[in-house]
């Protein structure tokens, strides 16, 4: 007997890689090309060093605000987290917790590659369910008896998106299991869930400033659902950490969000350039689904992605690769700015 | 059969008040009534926000790198989190994994009120050890088989502290088990079971920058420990969140802890400041431990803590109060600024 024998032992999430490199084109990890919206600035400019000493409001009340406000629904709709990672990590553990070992969480074959992690870490039996070849989602395989669902929508790395229709069919047919629908790139394309909060209980909406917000670097999620579902989960949260949001983040998050022109300007530009590329990578010889979110998953027709990678690497431009089954060939690449996307497309164009 | 059927229900744990009234004198969190270190504010002025769109450095590194140089220890026996409850609630997921439901972990009845409520979150087994009647630990309470150990030295909310050589040989006698000894006041008076971590494989000790750091805001807890106890928890951390601590975080609490010599100085501020109340409250009739740390735990001969409690609140001066059984006459008095302590002292005189 040892102090190892009771230690849980998880095999965890590789995150992309964060480079100290100066001057790298950064395609690797679907951050934003521009900057958040002006007034956090302003508002970091204003931080005061002495509110440091003092717990930030454990309620996350002026963050919880700004995100009702954008959204229009009511506060006690609103979760909010350490990055949509920690909302999501916090609803696993909060709802999927069947009696029943036969009764399995799902999730597609090829999703974001941290469901299956969570379920291992709270040893929630799960299923990954196969895309078809296209790499869509065939809702009726989520008709099954469950002990929860989770769908990326858009789904990532692939970029594809499920109809709003099929996302509603899929929670309408499970109403015993909470619907977990993961928007983190909805914006650049897809229609949220978040309307049918008021009509299914059991359905849980999160999104992300990582993307659309420019803020990854804060690390701010949030989730919307009926306020029985947000309970549960703050519950959950009040259990593990009284405090997860710190001072700056409540303050800077909320400037963040209010700016509705510069979200809507920046999304806009994201998505101008995913569709000017769309073209150019095909004319290369690429083949890709059509890709809703702000990043493409290609293939390329003849060369290796594995080839591909380490030839941008070299030449200073970072994307991203999963060695994992079915999508070992692709390259999932981040919507940058037009000039990044060009030096891309020109270091392509050398190596192909 | 419903949703609700699947969720994990739980009695969160409630935090001390941040009232949002202006002039409040709050002793109530053991915040620290003094800045940052100057090198912090600094930092904050050269944050710049374009760096916000960009995830954080998932390894912690500037962060990391400055705890372990102030302590002189090596990177790898350091573990840092949204704060020391992060860090803990982490440490319970990853090391309370006992087979045996009759094996237990154990704390005191009287301790820390968020570590019930970590067991209950993972469902773990405990037990709570009775304190002496003077607040004091036996050592030999802890000597009998269990699923792990938790020991807050200096204890809060008594204050009491636990000689290093006691802590030692719990350690010592459970080899099997992890022991973590939470060190949240440790600055202010007591002796750290740091030095222990090259000796004992399976000891863990946790600290944080909210109290002697004057960073309660920014949610900063660490941990040390042996390479091989805090590859483990990084390995459920990394199977959480892959970036639990935001970009500002981290080169704001790598210079807060920078500056050996104004951290010395506010934590002897702030002793001498308690030392020099603790006869002024004995002369209003209060009784207490000998605290070592920025709280006095005291109860008054005659009257009530609620009364007292009361009172205070309606003359400005928020201090904490615990319904619980032993403990509900007790008053939990943060030491603040010179200044606020005599307000506090001419408050109560009057009422007395």
């Amino acid at each position: 007997m040892s102090w190892e024998d009771n230690v849980r032992k998880v095999v965890p999430y590789t995150p992309g890689e964060q480079p100290k490199i100066k001057n790298i084109i950064k395609l690797n990890t679907n951050e934003n090309p521009y900057p958040p919206a002006p007034e956090v600035e302003e508002v970091l400019k204003n931080l005061t060093v002495d509110d440091f000493r003092k717990y930030p409001d454990p309620t996350c009340d002026e963050l919880v605000t700004a995100v009702a406000d954008f959204y229009k629904v009511d506060k006690e709709n609103v979760f909010v987290g350490v990055g949509s990672d920690d909302v999501l990590a916090m609803a696993f553990l909060t709802f999927f917790n069947s009696k029943d070992p036969e009764k399995k969480v799902l999730f597609p074959d090829i999703t974001y590659s941290f469901y299956d992690v969570w379920a291992d870490l709270f040893r929630i039996p799960f299923e990954q369910v196969s895309l078809k070849e296209d790499f869509t989602i065939n809702p009726e395989d989520y008709y099954k008896e469950n002990a929860g669902v989770v769908i990326a929508n858009p789904n990532a790395p692939t970029g594809v998106l499920l109809p709003l229709e099929q996302i509603e069919e899929i929670v309408k047919r499970n109403p015993d299991v909470v619907v977990i629908v993961d928007e983190a790139y909805v914006d650049f394309g897809g229609e949220s869930a978040l309307p049918l909060i008021d009509k299914y209980e059991n359905l849980l909406v999160v999104q992300t400033f990582s993307k659309s917000r420019s803020m990854a670097g804060m690390r701010i999620g949030y989730a919307f659902g009926s306020k029985k579902i947000i309970k549960y989960l703050l519950d959950a949260k009040f259990s593990f950490n009284s405090y997860t949001m710190n001072m700056p983040t409540l303050s800077l998050g909320a400037a963040a969000i209010r700016d509705r022109a510069y979200f809507e300007e920046c999304r806009e530009k994201v998505i101008a350039t995913r569709e000017r590329i769309k073209p150019l990578l095909s004319e290369l010889g690429f083949t890709f689904g059509d890709s809703k979110t702000n990043f493409i998953f290609a293939k390329h027709e003849k060369m290796h992605g594995k080839d591909i990678f380490a030839y941008l690497r070299q030449n200073g431009i970072i994307v991203r690769r999963f060695d994992l089954p079915r999508i070992d060939e692709y390259l999932r690449i981040s919507i940058g700015t037009d000039e990044e996307m060009d030096r891309l497309i020109s270091v392509l164009k050398e190596f192909l």
